[in-house]
This record gives structure tokens, sequence and C-alpha cells, in this order.
């Protein structure tokens, strides 16, 4: 069995969402320490920003005009993607928000992959695969903060994943990760320690039960 | 005087998001006859995928340490974008509904315009400057829909533009422009019709007072 690991962070080194996406890996080889892991790093190795218009050019040319090379290449590209995110038993997409939205590499990413017929539709390939979302924010969003309602990309991601694409989808979230970075944060720092525990543990626990579905 | 517009459909022909501002801009030619418009079509000339990451790696770099040329080339079109916005006296943005999420390419401007100085912080240079925003969506999405709840962009788009960015903004939206396109939408073409034309009169409106607004 494969795991299928996006990786939208900028960041290689000091990057909160690889570390939480770490510990459902770590579980996941505990659990197959026979199989292999496939990675996907689109924020350091992002799509072109021209791929999704030039696949969409040549999805919606008649059927009889000739495509151009640089179409041809963008379907490709796409069909690479999907053979890559499809190779896997299981999928883990690691994605921090960026400006209280979507990363524009996981965006750039899911419009070019849903070009592919075999992502499109009622009928996504990727129907029942068992996945894991982990999202990472550096300030604090929760109910009564002056940032609840500000995150713009996690309801988006869950709605691709669990019901464009239906994922069977599980979400570890861990918030206040710019607490010892902004020091303007730093009289949150007892509870940044303990939603960054609490995220680790949900991640241990989702990286074992990723295992388990797909037993 | 001069308006600033920036387009992100993918499309050239047939886009309704452009016609949509191609409303708004006729008023604006028509209230300031002598005044000239800045063009800036980033769904057809999109930023790069890696110019936000390289600008970021600039700025967190300490300030001793030596940029790369590609670091500093990722600046210097930070600035230049911000400098063709902060030149005009009014801004026009049209972005469609992509995915039911931004439009990538919208996003990596935001991403990459707010690493420069002049857009970042508490007193954006922006502050006070009036604008409308056009949105398109090919489906609809009010209250009662299946897609209710479905557009996780415009309110993205609102909170930048209008409290990070703190424009004087104005919104117009048009919805169900694939009826016409998609067949299993034909029913709803007596409804089309009258969004359609809801939609223009509210552009033809906010185009007017975009004018009155920089008088």
């Amino acid at each position: 069995m494969t795991l299928y690991r996006l990786d939208a962070s900028i960041r290689v080194e000091g990057s909160h969402s690889r570390a939480l996406a770490d510990i459902v890996e770590e579980e996941w080889n505990a659990g197959r320490p026979d199989d292999t892991v496939v990675n996907r790093h689109v924020g350091v190795d992002p799509v072109p920003a021209t791929a999704w218009p030039l696949a969409v050019q040549s999805l919606m040319a008649p059927a009889d005009e000739e495509r151009t090379l640089e179409q041809l290449d963008a379907v490709a590209l796409a069909a690479h993607e999907v053979d890559l995110l499809l190779s896997a038993d299981a999928a883990l997409f690691a994605v921090p928000l960026y400006n209280f939205g979507v990363s524009q590499h996981f965006k750039a990413w899911v419009d070019l992959v849903i070009t592919d017929p075999r992502m499109a539709g009622e009928a996504p390939a990727t129907a029942g695969t068992p996945a894991v979302l982990a999202v990472v924010r550096g300030g604090f969003y929760g109910p009564g903060s002056p940032r609840e309602g500000w995150d713009y990309a996690t309801g988006w991601m869950q709605r691709i994943l669990s019901e464009v694409w239906k994922f069977d989808l599980a979400v570890v979230e861990e918030e206040f990760t710019l607490v010892g970075v902004n020091p303007a944060l730093d009289e949150f720092k007892d509870m940044a320690v303990e939603l960054r525990a609490k995220a680790a543990q949900n991640a241990r626990e989702r990286g074992r039960s990723l295992v388990g579905r797909t037993a």
C-alpha cells in the first residue's frame, strides 16, 4: 500500500504543517513498515500558473480543433498529477492557511487536477479513498476571537476533498503557530503549547486510523 | 484621475466578469472622459507561482544575509504590481469564482502584493481608495439552493480588499452565468436573464458612484 502526501507549505525548515503531517506519516509507517510514500511538494515545486488555463482551453475547444503544444503539455501535466494521486491507497494533505485564504499552490493544483476526466464529475476516482487533511493556522480563529470567521480555506478544502472528490476525509487542525515567532502573541504561549499538544495527539490518532481504514 | 482595473478571468472572449466590469468602466469613462485606465490581466498574464515564496524568503531572511537574484526579482515584481495599483485613484477588480473558490491568479497576486511594505500592516497605502469588486459565479448560490454556502471566494476577497487593504469597497455580483452554456441549467433561463439585468444595473450604479467618490 502507498500513501500519497502533498505539502503546500512554502517552507521546508520550520513548517508547522509539515511537522503535523510528519506525525500522521510516522503512524502510517509504523503500521505499514514495508510500504512507500509518494511525496508532492506543491509549495516548493508548484504547478506553473499557466497550466490550468491551458488545460481548460484544451477541454473547451471543439473536438476537431487542433490543440497547441502548450495545451497538450498542460493536459499531460494534469494527468501526471492525477496518476501520482491515484497511485496511492490513502492520501495526506498538509496545507497552511495563507493570508486568511487557501494556499495559492494548493488551489492551482486542485484547479489543474479537476480538469482531468478521472477527477471531474459525479464519480471521481478518489471516491472512498481514506485521507487526512492537516491544516495549520498562524493565528487563533476560535469562537469569540477577533479572527472568528476569517478562515476561508479550511471549509473550501473540506468541500473539495470530501464532497467533490469524495475522499473519506478526516481533518486535523493546529492554530496559533505564530506564537513564539510574533512577539505580539507572547501572552498566548501556554495556550499555544496546549493547542500544539492537542493537534499532535489528534494527528497521531488520525494516522493510526488511516492505517486501519486501508486494512 | 486614473482607474486601475484587474481582471482575473482566464478567458478573454465570452468572460462574464469582464462584461460586468466593462459596464463599470463605461460609466467611469463617461464621467471622466479625459482619464486613463491601467489594465492588469492576472488571469491571462499571471504572476509566476514562484514569485510569492521568493518574496517571502527575502522578507524573512536576516537583514545582513545576502538575497539571491531570484529573491530580488520577486521583490521587484511585488513593488511593480503595487506601483501599478497605487498609480490610480480608484480600483476595479473583476474576479470569477472558480471551483467554488478564489481565482488562483488573484490569490497569487494578493499574496505577492501583500509582501510589499506599502500594502502590509495597519496603514496600507490603499486605505480609503474607492473600489468596486465585480464577482461572477457560474451557478446559483442563494439561500435554500443546493450551493448555498459553497462560495468560499467572495467573503475572502471582501475581507482582503475592505478590511486588510481598507479600500472603500462596493461589490457587484452576478450568478448563473453557466445558464445557456450548461444544458442541465436550461430551465433557469428566465431567471438568469433577470439576474444578469439586475447585475448590469448594479454595475452601472457602482460605476457612477465610483466617479462620484473620486470627485
